[in-house]
This record gives C-alpha cells, sequence and structure tokens, in this order.
C-alpha cells in the first residue's frame, strides 16, 4: 500500500532552507498553501526556521512519526540522511535530487546503494531525479512536488515519468477547468515502480480515470499485468515518448534508456486495452471528456449542430474515429418535426439553424438523448447575435440532466461570451472549440 | 476585378431596418463599428433612419455612387431591388437571403433568373444565401457581414463556403493574436465563384497565405487552374468538408450537392501544391506560422528545450510530420558547450536544462540559427519558478530577430504567465501551447 506516500500523516522535508529557490523551500511552500492536512517538518543542520515553520536540526529530533520525507540534498549527503530517516521509521522517501542513473556507471552504483539502504530499513525510495508527488483529495491535500502549478481537486490521477509532460497534463486539465486526483512523476524509477503506483491508482475508488506518459518500461510484464486489471472498469490513457528512432534516441538522453520500445509498447496498450496517444493534446480532450461523462453503451454517435460546416467536420471526424451515424426512429423524427423551425435538417447531424432557439435546442437534445439507437450526442452551438445563448445553455443543461448518456458541447463562441463556456463547464458538460474535437473525445 | 467588392467606396444595404436582429441593421452596425471608409446607405421603403444613418426610400435616390450593396429582403423582394440596383449602376450585389437553390427544384430557377438578371445591368452576385464579406485592411475596413466577430487587420485571407466554418477560422486566428485581411462566405456560388476570388486573394500582395474550406466544388477545373497558379508564391491551406462518405450526405444536406467530391478533392489539392487539413484547429495552428514567419529552405529542424519529455514529443511529431533531425558543426557543439550549464544535453534536442537563463537560452538559439545545417528552430520554454522567464523570452526575440529563418515558440505556463505568451505574440513569434504544434506547424 503507497498510503504512506500518497496520504501522509506528517512530511518532513530534508534540505529545506530559507533560499526562495530551492527546492525544499517550494515544496514547504506549496504544502502549506495547499493545505495539507498534517504537520510540516523542515530539517536544517542550522535550526532555526523556514518559512513559519520551526526546523529540525536532525529528522531524529523530530517529536511525530513520519511518514514522508521530501529529499533534496546533494548526492552526497543523500546515504547519511537517509540512515537517519531509517532509525527514524520512516516510510518513504520522494528523493528529488539528481546525480544517479542519469549520469551514467558511478551514478548507476550509487543509486543501487541507496536504494539497498533504504530497504535495511523497511523504507521505499520514490525516484531519484523525480519531480514529486500530489494528492489533490481534500481530505489530505498533499503537494510534495516542487513545482508551481495550482493544484485543484478532481478525479483523473497522472503518473508521468517526465515531470515537463506531468505539469503539461495538468496544466491543461486546469484551463478545461479540472483539476486532478493524485500526481507523481517518478524519475529514475530505482525503487518503486511505475507499475505499482499505477494499481494503487486502479484501485483508488476517486479515482475514475488514469493519464500517463511513459519514457521506458523498467518491468513491461508487470506494466501488463496491471494495465490489463484495470482498464476493464478504469479507462487508462498513455503516451510512450519516442515512438520514432529519434524519438527513441531523444529518449535515451533524458533518461540514459537505450532500447527502442515503441513497438512493444503499442502492443501491450493494445492487449492490456490502454488507449494510447501520439499527441498530448488530444490525450488531455479525452481525459476531460472521461472525467466528466459516463461511458457510451455503444459507437452510434447522434449530433445537433445550428450550422451546417462544422457540423459536416464533426462526422468526418466520428467516421474516421471508428464511430456509426445514429438515425431516428419515425417517432424521434416526428417530435423534431413539430419542434423545430421549417427549415432546420431533421437528419444526422440535426442542423437546427442558426435562429434556433433555447427550446429548439432543448426539444433536438432531448429527442436524441432518448431515441434507443443513439448512443452519445455531440452538440454543437454557434452563439448567434440574434437569440438567448445563455437560455440556449441553460435548457441544453437540462435536456442532458435526464440521460446518463454521455453528452460533448462544442461551443464557437468569442472572449466576450466565454463565461458561456464557465457555465457549461460548472454544470459538468464537457465543453470543446472544434467540432472534431468533439467527435474525437466522443469515440 | 474585385475591387467594388472587396474594397468598395459605398456601400447601400436594402433591407434594412431598426430591428436590431435583423441582418441588415447588424450589417449597418458592423460597417460603422469597425470604420468602414465610404458612405453607407440604408434603404428602406419607410425612410426616416437606421442608427444614425438617414435611409433613403429607393436605392435610386442616393445621391452617390453605389459599389456594394447588401441584400437581405425576402426572396420575393429580391427582384425588385435587383432591377433598382440595376438602374443604379451597382457594381456588386451581396444576397444573404435564402430560399434558391437549397430549397429545390423552385429555388434553382429563382436564382437562375437572379443572375439573369443581374448580367443583365452588368452587375455580380455574391451568394445568395451568404454571409457576406470583410476587408480588414485599414485603408477600406469593410465589415460587409452579418456575423458578431471583432475584425483585425492581418494578412491571411479567408474563403469558405459555410458561414460557421469561416468564423470559426477568424475566431481561433484571433485567439491567437491575429487578425486577418480578406474574408467571405459564399455560399450558393450562384454567380461569382470561389476560383475568381481565389485568384483576387491569390493578386493581393496584403495577403500571405489563404485558408479556404470548400464544401462541394462548381468548377473543380477552375479551381485547379487558380490555385496552381498562387501556391508557387503564396500557401493556400484548404479542407475539404465530407471526406468521409457520411460526411458528403451531411454536405449534401447543407448546400443540396450530391457528388462525392473527396477523393477528387486531394487529388487537386496534391497536384496544385494545396495543403490539405481534416481538422479546423490544426489549419488555424498551420496558418498562424505562415502569417508570422518566413518559408524555411528546408526540412532540418533544431530544438531547444529545458525538459525532457516536451522536446521527445516534439522530435516524434517533427519525424512524423516529415521533418529531420538536424545536427551541429564541430563549432556549433563547442560554443553549445560552452554556454551551456553542465548538466545540459547538447544534441537534438538542446536540453539546456530546467534552470537555465536567459543567456543559456539566448546562446542555444542563436548557435542553432546560425548553422548551416538548420533550417527552422522550435523553442520549447517552462517557466521554472527559478529563473527570470521575462528575460527569457526577451533574449529568445533577440536571437530570433537576427535570422530569416523560422522559428516557432512553445510555452509551458499557468495563467498568471500569459502575459508572456502575448509579449512573445507582439513580437511577431508564434506562439503554441504543445510541443506536437510546434513541430507540425514548422512542417
Amino acid at each position: 500500500m503507497l498510503d504512506g506516500l500518497f496520504k501522509p500523516r506528517s512530511v518532513a522535508v530534508i534540505g529545506a532552507s530559507n533560499n526562495p529557490y530551492s527546492i525544499g523551500h517550494i515544496v514547504i511552500k506549496n504544502l502549506a498553501a495547499y493545505g495539507f492536512k498534517g504537520p510540516i517538518f523542515p530539517i536544517n543542520p542550522k535550526g532555526g526556521h523556514i518559512r513559519s515553520f520551526k526546523a529540525f536540526k536532525s529528522i531524529q529530533d523530530v517529536p511525530d512519526e513520519i511518514d514522508l520525507v521530501n529529499i533534496s540534498v546533494n548526492y552526497k549527503l543523500v546515504p547519511s540522511v537517509l540512515e537517519d530517516c531509517g532509525k527514524k521509521g520512516v516510510k518513504f522517501c520522494i528523493v528529488h535530487t539528481a546525480g544517479f542513473k542519469e549520469v551514467g556507471e558511478e551514478g548507476i552504483r550509487r543509486e543501487r546503494e541507496m536504494v539497498e539502504l533504504a530497504h535495511k530499513y523497511g523504507m521505499r525510495i520514490f525516484g531519484p531525479n523525480s519531480q514529486g508527488i500530489q494528492n489533490a483529495d481534500p481530505k489530505v491535500s498533499v503537494y510534495a512536488n516542487f513545482t508551481f502549478e495550482p493544484m485543484k481537486p478532481g478525479n483523473v490521477s497522472i503518473i508521468c515519468q517526465g515531470g515537463g509532460m506531468g505539469e503539461m497534463l495538468k496544466l491543461h486539465l486546469h484551463k478545461a477547468g479540472l483539476g486532478h486526483r493524485m500526481y507523481c512523476s517518478y524519475g529514475n524509477e530505482s525503487d518503486l515502480t511505475m507499475p505499482e503506483i499505477l494499481d494503487y491508482y486502479g484501485q483508488d475508488e476517486g479515482t475514475v480515470a488514469i493519464m500517463m506518459q511513459i519514457e521506458s518500461f523498467k518491468n513491461p510484464a508487470a506494466f501488463l499485468e496491471v494495465a490489463e486489471r484495470i482498464t476493464p472498469h478504469k479507462p487508462i490513457l498513455a503516451i510512450k515518448a519516442g515512438r520514432t528512432r529519434e524519438g527513441s534516441v531523444a529518449v535515451s538522453s533524458h533518461t540514459g534508456t537505450l532500447v527502442d520500445q515503441a513497438k512493444m509498447a503499442t502492443a501491450m496498450f493494445e492487449k492490456a486495452g490502454v488507449l494510447e496517444f501520439h499527441d498530448t493534446e488530444q490525450m488531455v480532450k479525452a481525459g476531460v471528456a472521461f472525467s466528466m461523462q459516463p461511458l457510451p453503451r455503444g459507437k452510434r454517435i447522434g449530433i445537433v449542430t445550428n450550422t451546417g460546416g462544422p457540423g459536416i467536420q464533426a462526422v468526418d471526424e466520428a467516421i474516421d474515429a471508428g464511430l456509426t451515424l445514429a438515425s431516428w426512429s419515425p417517432d424521434g423524427k416526428q417530435k423534431l418535426k413539430e419542434s423545430l423551425y421549417a427549415e432546420a435538417s431533421l437528419g444526422n447531424p440535426v442542423d437546427v439553424v442558426a435562429t434556433a432557439n433555447a427550446d429548439h435546442y432543448y426539444a433536438a437534445v432531448d429527442t436524441l438523448l432518448k431515441e434507443d439507437g443513439v448512443d452519445m450526442v455531440l452538440v454543437f452551438f454557434v452563439t448567434a447575435p440574434f437569440t438567448d445563448t445563455d437560455a440556449i445553455a441553460t435548457r441544453i443543461k437540462e435536456a442532458t440532466d435526464q440521460s446518463d448518456k454521455p453528452v460533448v458541447i462544442v461551443v464557437e463562441t468569442y472572449s466576450e461570451l466565454y463565461a458561456l463556456i464557465d457555465k457549461l463547464r460548472a454544470s459538468d458538460l464537457p465543453v470543446y472549440e472544434f467540432a472534431e474535437d468533439g467527435a474525437r473525445a466522443l469515440a
């Protein structure tokens, strides 16, 4: 169980200083700023205080039990602080410090010795050369990570080898109005492994989907075994970095791994039901849909739009991505005919036309969602100057509330009406800006 | 010559009323709001005034010559107002009115008769069933269109069959900090054809790139002939709507055309050197690069980053999109070695590491741009909390100013630092938010 890492009851920060640019300082600042629910203990041989926290000269002086320690001292000092941690009975050490496997022969030895030392005391090492972990669950609120991004609770958990990619995923979930749940960037993976963390995420009830980026598999078989167990009940979205030969060379200079694992990764993803992405933005956009909507029961998409062109883009993209166009029952068609303007198109897409009002939108979305032959609905909505856009948004939401089928909204609007997007998102509807994105997300 | 349409010296609006939701009213509002450089004449049988403009009962009562007329009266009234326009010596009529070809047999006849009537007087019809035109060139500033988006001068001209798609392109250029030059959504294409407009854009010195969306080709041969003449000196970016069978059915219900032209379109695009896109967002992102940067002389990309993962994503995407990774001369390598931190990676990507300062960025970008073996540079930049991000942006700009090779920037940052993105954009550097987008734009 990794509760000591992701739900620590107390955190010590070794290498904490009053230099505001030091990793230890930033970790303490982040833990405090996001309201960590346990006590924070800075450790600094000089004592004194770091920010408003009393600093202890050694972790052994701390009166409380310590679950988790963040270590950012120079690699030469790591063994001695680890000894201290071991004697104190610490459970998990996040090692931010670099200078291990990634620097070659000597670093590899150093890394092995560090893990052996930790195991002697029953401790687990997360890292080294890692950015840290977060758990945005308000019950614990752990920001044990030295980066700069706001942390907000959500239901997607993230596991990335590289910190830059991890932060990218969080940033763009945030831009889409969402937060995340657990997060980690695992760096050198010397002890605690990616499959162990994945397994933990898989068992976490607050995690509805998992996003990951992998530079190299340390233990492919373990990943496959864990992923296969998770995907039947929880989607895993993944990017394998280095899918081209040139990319795999770039991976090797980033993490020191030389094997070309791209083809193996794709095969494993397919076998385990992991959704593979090449594009970071596409993975985020899919993650947004998984976070906010139920899974569809089939592949039949219904589309409602008030302008022709984007509706066609949605159709083309939906078909390319493997969906099929739904058709309506005679009753459904009759209902559409009775509720919409005479100029409306009653096929799929339903074009309610640009002058459509809130009741037209309600009728179209509601009718499609109630059709047995429709598994999911994409609603496109350009904010025409002659309609009450706010009322349309409200009525769309009313129609979707009565259904357990997934719905995504695509809004074409300009900055003065961006509040509309926020309103729809606040009501748990995923909102995209391009018709193609909506179709891909549903697919 | 289409100067009477895109650079009219005067505009009359037939169907102007004081109903603020009427097309005529909105066109007058837009023309005035964006400072049209000629006089505006509302035409309304009741006379009076529309907004602050005196209305004339008939266009024949207007004392000035009229180049362009916007018509939005009911289709039944169109022939009689066209007669008036003809007698007045009008050059171009934008017909917003619907109820023509798109409604079937009778509408087709109606449309043919309208064009015959216009030709009798030497007038040209734009539309019908069209949204209008814009020319953001400050010398004329024509917003003869009934939509809602801000208009801002730029150097990309847009020609779309569907208004919803056209507005989408403009919106997202605007979101990327850019404007556009000429714009039109041509609707039924009854008289004035898409290839004629394309030809006009091709000859316009203020247009550096053309973006288009086509639902159906009325005259494929004419398009091919014009496009082939333009692409050697000006890029054309295009989406053909309805590239799947289902999509082409959706096109037919939008515009009444039944032919499946997707394969023919792709063949023509290839022959004419038109860049085909399937995804609206991707087309906009490429358009941004064409608008702001020179064309590369070859395919060799150099990448500078301060974080590993996104650098690898850029490599994978660049290779997939047909670029090759540049390598550095011994001198270049030496310069990098002397200028960067010891932990920096000196290959491609150059990883200046997260703590890199403004001088490191300057040295890396400057060195790569001066290498003969580098045709273009992608700069990735995560705003690490321990660096002066503003200084980094300034120095990157200094390095790029001395080069005529294309550069794109990818910035990973959070909302408090969005001003940085604006700053880079204001200095004519295209800024993206994902490494893959930067690589694709350069490709």
